[in-house]
C-alpha cells in the first residue's frame, strides 16, 4: 500500500492531501474553485470545464508528489461505484457523465470517486468515531447536510445513488420552513448552517457573520440564540429518530462545521432522539461526535482510492 | 425440491399452509391461537406455553402431509437469521429465545422464522408484485401496520432485527395521534385497521364493524368517511416518502386487510408521495397492490423454509 491523493470537492473549494497508508494526512492543498459557477449552456460544455476545473487543480498536486492513485468525494448521484454521475443538483447540465474515467484518462491516474456525503462516512468508519461498527450513519452538518449509510461494512447508496437524503426528512409538517428543495418542513432548513443564520436574523433580527458565532452567543447566554441552537438540536434527534426506526442502526456519527456547537446540540439531539425511538430501542442508540474534525471526506475518499 | 409447511402466526390466529415448490398453497388451515393470552409469570412458562401452543398447532398438519420443513414468519425480533428471538411487544416474558431450535426439537422438523413483517416482503418479492425487483419495500396493512425490506436481494433486519418500523415513523409532530408504540403521530396511529376504526367512531361519531365497511361507507359518498379514508392515504404517502429519502428503493408493494381500499388509498398516497420526494426522484416511485393477496406471508415462510 502505497500514499493515494484524496480529494474533497465542495460547493466553493476543493481540498486535496496526501494521505499514507495508516490514514495520516501528509500534505494538505486547498484552492478556490466553484464547479457550479460557469456560463457553459450545454453537457458537452459543462463536461470539460469540471474536467479543467478539478485536473487543472489536481495534476500540479499530484505531479509533486508522483502519485498515481486519486479517490475523490464530489457532490453528486453516481450509479453504484462505477464513477458514473448520474446528477448532480449542483450541476445540472451534467447526467450520466463518467466523472472517474474521463478524469483518468486527463490525468493518467487511476481514479475512485463517490458522493461526498458516502465519502465521509467511509473516512468516519475506517479511521473516526466509527471504527469497529459494522454499520453506522455518518452526518454532516454543514453549509447543507450531508449524510451516508454504511451496512454490514458495506456503503450503501441505494438505486439511484440517492439514498440518505437525510437532511431532507421532513420534521415539521405544518408551516415548515422551505428548503433548498423545493418542500417544506426539511430537518436541513433548521440544522444546517444556513438554517441556522436564516433563521438567526429572522427571528433575532440581527446579523451574524456565521453559524461557529450563534453557539458563541448562546453560550453567552443570548436567548434567541440559545433557543435555535437548541432546536436545531432538537430537530436534529428527530430526524435521527426516524431513520433509526428504519434502518435499525445504532452508532451515528456527526461531522462538519456545526459539530462545533456539540456542547448545545448533543444534549438537545440526545434528548429527543431518545423520546422519538420506538420502546425497545430508546437509551441504546449512540451519537458520537466525529474523531476527525472536517476530514471524514478526505479519509474515504483516500480509503476509495485502495479499496479498487 | 419438496413440499415445505409454511406458517404465518398472527395476533389471534395461526394460518398453516402445504406450499409447492412453485409457490401453490395445496392445502391450508386456520387455527385460533393466542399466544399473548396467558396467565404464565416466568420466562420458562411462557416459552412452554408459545412451544405447546405453536407445536400443537403445527404437528398435526405437517404429519398429516408428512412434511419436515417448517418456515414461519413470527411477529417479534429476530437475531439475523438463527430464528432467535430477541424480544417480542406481545409477549414481554421472551427474550433472547431459541424460538427456532426449540420447536425444531419438539416437532421433529426442521425449522425457519424469520420477523412476520419481514416474510411478507419475501413472499411478495418472490412470487408476487415485488418480483424482478432486487429492492423492495414491502408495506402491510392489517390490525396494525408491518413493514419488511429486502435490499440487492437480501432481507435486511438491522443490528437488533428491529428495522423498518415503518408503522412508528411519525408523520404528525404536533398535535399526533397517541399511537400503542407509546408515541404520538405514528403512520400506524392514522392508516392502521384500528385507526380506521378509532378515527370513524370518534371524528364520525357513528359505530362500524371493519375498516372495509369504512371504506364502503366512502365509496357511497359518506363524507366523513371520505375524508378519513382519503387521510390514511395521505399519511402513508407521507410515510413512504420519508423511507424513499433514506433507502433509495423505488418499488414498493402493500397488502394487508386495508389494501381492500386501493381505490381511495393509492390517489391520495401517490399524490402526498411525489409531492414530499426530492425533485430527483418524484414520478420515480411505483407504489404497488400486492398480488398476492392476504398470502404474502405465508409464502415468504415457504420461502425461508427452502433457503436454509
Amino acid at each position: 500500500m502505497t500514499h493515494v491523493i484524496a480529494a474533497d470537492i465542495g460547493g466553493t473549494n476543493i481540498r486535496l492531501a496526501v494521505v499514507d497508508p495508516q490514514g495520516q494526512i501528509i500534505a494538505e492543498s486547498r484552492l478556490q474553485g466553484e464547479l457550479s459557477r460557469h456560463a457553459e449552456t450545454s453537457q458537452a460544455a459543462a463536461e470539460i470545464h469540471v474536467i479543467k476545473t478539478l485536473a487543472g487543480a489536481i495534476k500540479p498536486f499530484a505531479s509533486q508528489y508522483d502519485i498515481h492513485e486519486l479517490g475523490m468525494g464530489f457532490p453528486g448521484f453516481f450509479h453504484g461505484r462505477s464513477g458514473l454521475l448520474a446528477s448532480s443538483p449542483n450541476l445540472p447540465l451534467l447526467q450520466n457523465f463518467a466523472l472517474a474515467d474521463r478524469l483518468s484518462d486527463t490525468l493518467d491516474m487511476r481514479v475512485s470517486v463517490e458522493n461526498d456525503a458516502l465519502c465521509a462516512a467511509i473516512g468516519e468508519q475506517k479511521y473516526g468515531a466509527g471504527q469497529g461498527h459494522a454499520n453506522l450513519l455518518h452526518i454532516t452538518l454543514g453549509t447543507g447536510i450531508g449524510s451516508g449509510l454504511i451496512l454490514n461494512n458495506i456503503p450503501y447508496s441505494g438505486e439511484h445513488g440517492m439514498a440518505m437524503e437525510f437532511g431532507h426528512l421532513c420534521i415539521e409538517h405544518h408551516e415548515g420552513r422551505l428548503c433548498g428543495c423545493g418542500n417544506y418542513g426539511c430537518v436541513e432548513a433548521y440544522a444546517s448552517a444556513t438554517a441556522l443564520i436564516n433563521r438567526f436574523t429572522e427571528i433575532c433580527q440581527c446579523e451574524i457573520a456565521d453559524a461557529k458565532s450563534i453557539f458563541e452567543q448562546a453560550r453567552q447566554g443570548h436567548t434567541c440564540a440559545a433557543k435555535i441552537t437548541n432546536e436545531a438540536g432538537m430537530y436534529l434527534g428527530m430526524a435521527i429518530a426516524e431513520a433509526v426506526k428504519l434502518l435499525d442502526v445504532t452508532t451515528i456519527t456527526v461531522s462538519g462545521g456545526l459539530s462545533g456547537g456539540w456542547d448545545i446540540l448533543h444534549p438537545a439531539l440526545k434528548h429527543e432522539l431518545d423520546d422519538n425511538l420506538i420502546p425497545p430501542l430508546k437509551g441504546k442508540v449512540d451519537v458520537l461526535r466525529s474523531r476527525l474534525d472536517d476530514n471524514a471526506g478526505l479519509l474515504g475518499a483516500a480509503t476509495i482510492a485502495r479499496d479498487i
